[in-house]
């Protein structure tokens, strides 16, 4: 693709939003709409990118984390103002096109965004306008064409006349422009408006289409294959609506894949994440950012999985698993927590009620209930009795504890670091391990039971004993 | 509103339910239908109730406490005959007008039962019939009206011509009624049934009406804005449809009110809950009672709240909440069950396997994981190791476990009750905590540890090992 | 029902689902479409069955165990091929009737499978094609039937006319043929294929109806209840669309027997499964298998029984629950794991965070919390402290425990098997015991508690101190 670029719009307060943050940084699938749009436009071929800020600009500002040229709309004045602000950076691209799109349309998709372009320079346009067909356009400007097809203008709500109200090819508020055009029509916005003499002070880009379409020059509208690109988001029921479809979106993609996705209730999975054939995805299952889930596994119900490698044949029943891997045929759950860089190993068994946090477990060792792990190196074939625990931490620092291979830790074993456990060791239930434990050797400690016989009887300790 | 009564008929079986429980008392958002229609008319201005009861008429009774006038229909013989049985009730307001509301249609609402006495006074009229229109008229009353729109009659389906049956516009049942009028067209039923020569006994409230139009009264119908006013419940397919048109409702209410929603699998808001702007509610989610959660907290997914406070910034994962406060910003899950009366301070972070019960914790302390703390109060600023657990119960009695601020539990530390840790203290891992511990003592309650080596060789006590 | 038969044609690759495993083992409500589509034949009164494999046949013949007849169908050259290979199995029935069933169509029920039969035998067709009217007819081979209603024949949709395109009864695929009549069909359709000259040589079933009805036989189609017989699986999309159908179809049964689910969200209930009178579902909960629920519980939100048999009045709060049995008025949950084997005695309480594996627990035992109770047999009236667990494996066999009535096992006791606790007896927080107990004694086996006074202002062990 030539050289080009984008402007995107995400100045607007949102009020119909009640919120706190500006409307761009609401989430669609965890991710925030202006990262959506400019992941439209980069993965739509456009390398420099600009955004038009305003409302809580610095919020905004920050969240993009000084990536991308930010500019900023003091008032808003409209559309066409939003775009004035940017004449710098536009004519730094004089000999570009560029696009523009509505930080608040976050459905708009990179496919969409070539194929216009695609139009836009094969026929020569001036300016490029993204269409699409939608159910009901009320509120959308619709497309007017001529009876050749030929775009001839938009109508908004308000001046459409009956007839054009029920054209259903509705403006997505997404264009690709001439820059030099684009430089010359927001002057001619500015004429217009005063010819017009409208009540408010406010510039609309859509008037930039009139006045171009004015001079001669060519205007087109591309009407993309998906309605949903001008779908906004001004309320949260919105928002919600936007986010149903592209969660739905994604669980086709996905089922298409070879994945079997029995009920999609309560199954959200990102867009980046990848999954393998014969995978199962209960329901409740959430995958987020970019995990990568291997073939033949079950994942879920009401398991959730964030930035992690799960390989072929896992099962994660009710697990919660962040920024970790856990290798082929691994049992996990139920109700097991995997904190960020743990290493689970080849045919690992964690059963319920167990935690692992920045820990390496070996292939086949099992830790089966009421268990935490942090920061430890756990080797193979170990046996983890219920209700172990690693004691990192003493207040001040954390230190690692290490068990060899073929290990059995018993019942209420409390490894407290820095510790280690040698091959094939063991300990007995209800041992403090504080100090090293040797290759093949037992460890105790505990006291020596005494029983107090008919204790019970002398002292009566229960409510339901007479 | 001057004065004015309700009676709710609330006597019938409801059969389809397939229940040994009264219908009225089949719940809405885990609220029973009759608690709904009682608050639509309490909130609709109505004082003075009566309910009519019948089957299983003190199950009904037993569950309204005495707060509520009732009569009981001992015959079920129509809705007329109902109206009948509270005769004398009708008569003590003789002066007044009766709002009549059936018990198996949870929707109504009080704006609806506001709007019509507006209508019922305003038009002085005799009985005003509450009406809706919906999508399939099939098995209701129809709401015949002359050409001016004025209200002259219901045809029921059976004796609807083919143009009446297409009429949408239906009966809900509920009415308003000069009482005066209602005592006297009660007798007209009668006379009506007998010179109709029914066959069965059965005295029908919408012949009320005829027979007031008959005397040249005003009746008039009052269309309410929404159709599930008219929805009633007689299975418990029905009984889910009602849930979810309720469950969505709430939903879109927060939403409009600033609530992110992303989707709303599982999740139930009661209508008594107040959720701040910013939040998130995550699937899964069941908030019940009179909750009320701030500003920018996340909740869920998989989360319960009842009758809690929540703070700003809360984060709750996976966590069973009852009746307890939750401070700012604390964060909480996943795994994490905190009973009733519990206050949780600011910035406490409570990790998985966790249970409070009764219990205090001051800000910034910190409980990690698989531990229970019940009939307790905790300072600030302490550190609970992984497996500790307060002992508040000897089989006798419960007792309080104090922890003052700063204290560092070690892992698998049990304080047996009643029992004091100072300021500062230190418990070593694996410590039963049977005697108070002064300010900045160390605590320790263990078996030094004893290694016998070469024990495994010996010993061989694995199946694994040849 | 006079002695007959089904072949069932399980040949398919089915590439869209793009999978490593045969399609027709793919599952609805988990169970593989094959086992659905035997049990609408068998529950539809034939005995003997057959099933044509061909891709992955070995796959489809393991999960088959060797209980039905199969063939193999080693090249896949249409339906028609497929029943082919049965010839051997159709002569062996030469007098008798066979139902013909397709393993991917896994709506196909056994009232309809009866139903056809009936007509069938009645009108003495020598074939009757299984039909339904779908919303959607396009790609279906249409039903075309004359002006009084006889059925002519089937149009494919390549062949279809416009007039018959709008045809909305189609062919299911599935069909009750006379053996004889389809033996001798069968050579028609290779006969038909070589008069029409086909390009490919693939045979179709459907032209052996075609070569019926030229023969004068005797040709019906019977149209089913529900369209949902015809829907075939050809992708995941497919295949969760056809879930939802079954699932839906089960809640809805379940709820109009009495049975509360008041949102459908997460819900999944086996068709196997029985469930009583006012037992409330809550969303997220699966009822897998043979499960048995009684009246009066409350099962949900978030859990899985399978194949368990809970009584009366039963709460399960986010419960696993697998192969066990629990009685009259339990209330277990949230976040307790019962494994198979189990018996929860009447009104056992279960609290959070708690495992049962392969144990008996008697009557009114309390086990609120953290604990792990494996291959034991507990008393009535038991209670256990917090953290508890019975230490069953040592590495080498595994061991039971007995804890008889009335004990009291104090927090963090450890039971190591095989050990027996008696009556009345009492242990004390943090004991490991080891031996037997006797009734009425009190058990203990913990260090005496030592405190190092200032020891924290001498060690600073504390970051956060100066």
């Amino acid at each position: 693709m030539s050289s080009n670029c984008a402007l995107i719009l995400a100045a607007g307060e949102g009020t119909r939003m009640k919120s706190s943050k500006p409307k761009v940084l609401a989430e669609v699938l965890f991710t925030p709409m202006i990262d959506l749009i400019i992941r439209a436009a980069k993965e739509g071929g456009v390398d420099n990118i600009c955004v038009v800020t305003g409302h809580q600009s610095e919020i905004v500002e920050e969240h993009l984390g000084g990536k991308y040229r930010t500019v900023k709309q003091e008032k808003r004045l409209g559309t066409g103002h939003a775009v004035m602000q940017a004449k710098e950076f536009i004519k730094e691209h004089l000999h570009e096109n560029i696009l523009i799109l509505t930080g608040d349309c976050p459905l708009m998709d990179s496919a969409t965004v070539k194929a216009a372009y695609e139009a836009h320079v094969t026929h020569r346009n001036a300016v490029t306008v993204i269409s699409a067909k939608v159910d009901n356009p009320f509120g959308y400007g619709r497309i007017i064409r001529a009876k050749d097809g030929k775009f001839k203008r938009i109508a908004e709500e308000k001046e459409a006349t009956q007839a054009e109200k029920i054209i259903n090819e509705v403006n997505s508020g997404a264009y690709w422009f001439s820059c030099s055009v684009l430089l010359d029509a927001l002057e001619g916005i500015v004429a217009m408006h005063d010819k017009k003499k409208l009540p408010n002070v406010e510039y609309y880009l859509t008037d930039a289409i009139e006045v171009i379409i004015d001079k001669g020059l060519t205007a087109m509208a591309y009407e993309a294959d998906s309605p949903n690109v001008v779908l906004g988001v001004n309320d949260r029921i919105q928002l919600m609506e936007v986010n149903e479809i592209a969660r739905k979106e994604v669980l086709f993609k996905n089922m298409l894949n070879g994945v079997s996705i029995p009920s999609m209730d309560g199954v959200v999975i990102s867009p980046d994440a990848k999954i393998g054939r014969d995978t199962v995805i209960l329901p409740g299952t959430i995958v987020k950012g970019t995990t990568v889930i291997g073939e033949n596994c079950t994942i879920g119900p009401y398991s959730i999985v964030e930035d992690s490698v799960i390989e072929d044949g896992v099962t994660l029943n009710n697990v919660h698993c962040y920024s970790s891997t856990i290798r082929k045929n691994a049992k996990i759950g139920p109700y097991v927590r995997i904190r960020p860089n743990c290493d689970i190993g080849e045919g690992v068994k964690a059963g319920n009620f167990v935690e692992f946090k920045n820990t390496k477990i070996g292939s086949h060792t099992s830790v089966a209930h009421l268990t935490y792990i942090g920061d430890a190196d756990f080797g193979s074939n170990i046996n983890v009795g219920c209700g172990c625990a690693t004691a990192n931490y003493n207040g001040k620092e954390k230190f690692r504890t290490k068990v060899d291979d073929n290990a059995f830790l018993g019942c209420s074993t409390y490894l407290v670091a820095p510790v280690n456990v040698g091959k094939n060791c063991y300990t007995a239930a209800g041992s403090v391990i504080t100090e090293d434990v040797p290759d093949n050797s037992l460890a105790i400690a505990r006291s020596r039971q005494v029983v107090k016989k008919n204790w019970i009887i002398k002292k009566k300790p229960y409510k339901w004993q007479k």
